[in-house]
């Protein structure tokens, strides 16, 4: 939860998972998470599931190159098979550019 | 979980709750849903929340003077003003626009 300079790019997936493997799931989203943040270009990620399955996660990057280098990521397009496969049921992808964010606290 | 326009905005609300008044912010928010989806220029939103009281929506509009005036809805700025007095602990927004989109279903 951080701000980011304008024009950013923020990736927003959402996703329904499946049932299954619920394990295997946790550590491999765990993995691209960290490698995700060793990536150039990356900024930060925000992050929420429902209990029905139902997630959302945001990444943010300095710009589409940084953004595109990690979907192509060998690694990140392995886990997206698995995903496909097992994990999710659908998802959609909006690959966004900032124009203006605010924040405030307590 | 729907495709957008290229060009559409993305309206990314990332915020931490606190622990009071579940009952009536439930209430609120569900109110707040039906409203926003009623306004001109509403595309649609996905939301998911974790146990932890984390949750990201992300509501989408067909333009930029969309997503304002619901912003200045007064009441939307009415129940902001409740949300941050005992709903919210923080919270970013981020207001983007959609450069492309993906989809992928079982």
């Amino acid at each position: 939860m951080n701000l980011y300079q304008r024009g950013s790019i923020a990736v927003i997936f959402c996703a329904q998972r499946t049932q299954n493997d619920d394990e295997s799931y946790s550590a491999a989203a765990n993995a691209m998470s960290d490698l995700a943040a060793k990536q150039p270009g990356y900024l930060g990620q925000d992050s929420a599931r429902s209990a029905d399955g139902l997630g959302i996660t945001v990444s943010y990057w300095e710009n589409d190159e940084a953004a595109k280098a990690w979907r192509d990521h060998p690694d990140h397009s392995a886990i997206r098979e698995q995903g496909r496969g097992k994990w999710y049921e659908r998802y959609t992808l909006h690959v966004t550019r900032i124009e203006r964010s605010y924040d405030w606290i307590k």
